[in-house]
């Protein structure tokens, strides 16, 4: 009978068989010095917003999450006996499991609120009350609301830190703090206050950064490391694709932002290409630039890579997996780092 | 950009500021003389009614609870490799979670059914096979359960602890002893065996008897400490707010109860106000005695405690919460540290 | 009150009082001399089908049962820090948290996915990209999916061992090793290579082969011991009840099938009756043969046992419960046990 047994499964999963090696995140540790002090002022905070790390920590937490990338295993379990509350009051898998493999791979312990229709959400309590018995039950939460502003509610009455795991159309800083690992895993070279001009790189967005909680935070991040960015060009088909103030306040970081309706005749100028089609917005979501379409006929720049949030639709053909502007699965792959980063530093052993 | 971040951001939480510091759970350890033969009786036994529990088994049981409160971490991990089968049939978030919180904190693992029509259930699967099947898989099981009598068919077949966390309209018994919690460590003195009439306290339930659970088994626990006690007196504005023999019951165990229509005139007298509008009735609720509210304005004793066992409503305004009379949050917190004395009794190490 | 408590809450409960003893596991230990090369080889492979495992791998696997199955704890948690993807895209609950229980019996953790709507899936990822996400965040999956090819496609893309927990129709092989454990700790001699005439036994299944991936299984592994049947009668009123070619690869595997439409007159013959009415078919189910039943009152061999996958329907009486037949109990507390040899088999230190 053993010929009729699927190729696959006669032999061992190949674990080794990375997207990507241990060599670009030993770099980035070897291109930065260790801080530690930067990291652990984060201890006991809450995380809602991009806007609340420094250049220093954003580039340390970068780091740690190499540090973390690097090691075969986890070994202390410094989270052992502390219980992650994980509330997705919005349908996700992707965040939710990532946020807790992460907590379990350091060892502590989760509860779970996926179905808001099981909760007390459905029995009319308030936001507030729920986070008061948040306070009894666990040591740190995850929170994914469609509604912006449930979480800085719930920061009211928290005495434990709450992270922010996408907030309506407002901000998604892990995410951000992931894609901004994957760009500097690529290039070590980044972090440099100074970078010349030949190594600088530009960044081109396809999509709305109003409306797109991962691209707002991004953007936040990026001006973190404006000296090493040449322009960031918005690729969208909306004529108002910022909020109010939103671009200001990119501009004066020091980011150069330009907007185009057009990604064909701009694509072969982009280091980096980060495609997005889909914002969440309440309980459903809006397609933003669905013309907007990658695959391997794209005139991408020799050496450009993709990132993308996932889970993708028809805006990034997987033609593209096996070509090496598939920068977003070691993007993914990286997203478990770079939260483990994250939590570690959040709680104070 | 730092000066757009939320103020709440900027510092770390204060893990401190807890409802309540540890002096009052002390002082109740103070009061009661450690009798650990008398939580051991309960060893691997099932928890469905208040009724099981002896007089000193519940003052024992909150004076655990108290040892649990005072302590800063809980150490050893006693339930480590034991299994809890979380088993909520109909919507909760609080009390799935603190049990969920409690047997983590303990060290122990959890398996969860929190939606019905994913299990054998709809298959049309019978209880008792159901019961069969959790012997093999864990523990202990938490069961709620909208009809009444499934905790007891369950019970004819399973080998292994079940507790009920909260059966349709008959009993919640473990959110009860988190209310007795509440109530002996506020006035650690009405353990005694005998108390002075200066001392007992006069207690005013707002709610039904007869149709919810938090308060049947409320009362049975009451009765517990009638020698502490003046009197109960039943808020209610049904004529027939009792089962049959519920309320012969009660006073035949020794405690005297009134009711009354009328809340404003007698809030004044009542050291501790229970309140609670709405009752679990298959698979939706009804509401009790809407037109009575606590707010800040009502006319309480001073020194009065308020009691609700959450999620709460209208009923209780939030503006009670920054005043002495807000106990309810502290009950809230205690309700975790109750179930850890009763869970770590039940299991056999 | 005493007196008005139910009286199975008077006394602890019976943890002793299993199903079977270990007398049956011993035995079959006894019977079968351990081979750890054999189970070694499976480290690290997926595993899909009952056709992966040679006969050598099969009883070796029942053995390593049987020791779990003997052993009062599990020591050492083997599998602490390990993560288990549990992803029910179907309903499901016995197997969910046999699985679950197993995983963290022997020290790991778990993240799940139990309702396809909160997922990924809902926004249209492709399963290639789903288990290029699983790589990241767990070292083993479990898939239940209701799309037989689903498991073959994330195959493709997974780098970590994947289990099928029954894949539509087709197969649902660790239901099968529960199964042949049952047997073989009822009958332990059945592991011979060559089995007397006397000792060999006959097995009615009562279900169709084609359109159960239970019975599918069971049969693949089933051909493995032929020495040991002298007839496996398929009871079933269909004509065309198995697959195409797959009475043929059986037959060639060397065991003598029949089939019949009658279950009365053959029941007596039956060492071994195997029922279940219920294929899973997409996101439904179809019934088969119900008008099958045992029951009390059946034509039962003396000495015969009876097994069922669960959850039952009316085709089994709960009155055979109490009977010498009912090994369908023994076989659900197997499972675990079952289960429990291959996880930590598949699995690489």
């Amino acid at each position: 009978m053993v010929t009729k047994v699927h190729p696959k499964l006669k032999e061992p999963v190949e674990a080794e068989n990375w997207t990507d090696g241990i060599e670009q995140p030993l770099a980035l540790m070897d291109q930065i010095e260790e801080d530690i002090a930067s990291t652990a002022e984060l201890a006991n905070h809450s995380v809602v917003s991009a806007r609340q790390f420094s250049r220093v920590q954003l580039i340390q937490l970068c780091r740690l999450a190499a540090k973390f990338e690097t090691q075969q295993s986890f070994g202390q379990f410094p989270l052992t006996g502390k219980i992650l509350i994980s509330a997705f009051y919005e349908p996700s898998t992707r965040t939710r499991l990532s946020f807790e493999s992460v907590w379990q791979r350091l060892g502590g312990d989760i509860i779970s609120i996926t179905d808001p229709s099981t909760t007390g959400i459905a029995k009319g309590e308030s936001l507030k009350d729920i986070a008061e018995m948040m306070n009894h039950y666990g040591d740190v939460v995850v929170l994914r609301d469609s509604n912006e502003a449930a979480i800085y509610e719930m920061l009211e009455a928290t005495r434990i830190p709450i992270i922010n795991a996408g907030n309506g159309t407002d901000e998604h800083p892990t995410q951000a703090l992931a894609d901004m690992y994957a760009i500097l895993k690529w290039r070590p070279e980044l972090v440099m206050d100074k970078v010349n001009d030949e190594h600088k790189i530009t960044i081109g967005i396809i999509g709305n950064p109003g409306r797109m909680r991962t691209v707002r935070s991004l953007l936040l991040f990026l001006a973190q490391i404006s000296p090493a960015i040449t322009e960031v060009v918005i690729i969208s088909n909306s004529t108002d694709s910022f909020d109010e103030g939103q671009r200001e306040e990119l501009e004066a970081e020091g980011l150069t932002i330009r907007t185009s309706s057009e990604l064909e005749p701009e694509l072969p100028n982009f280091d980096v290409v980060y495609i997005n089609a889909i914002a969440w917005v309440g309980n459903s979501y809006e397609e933003h630039g669905a013309e907007y379409k990658l695959s391997k006929a794209s005139p991408l720049k020799k050496g450009a890579i993709i990132l993308h949030p996932l889970a993708r639709g028809e805006e990034l053909s997987s033609d593209l997996d096996d070509t090496e502007h598939n920068w977003y699965f070691a993007q993914a792959r990286g997203a478990v780092f770079a939260r483990m980063a994250l939590m570690s530093s959040l709680v104070r052993f």
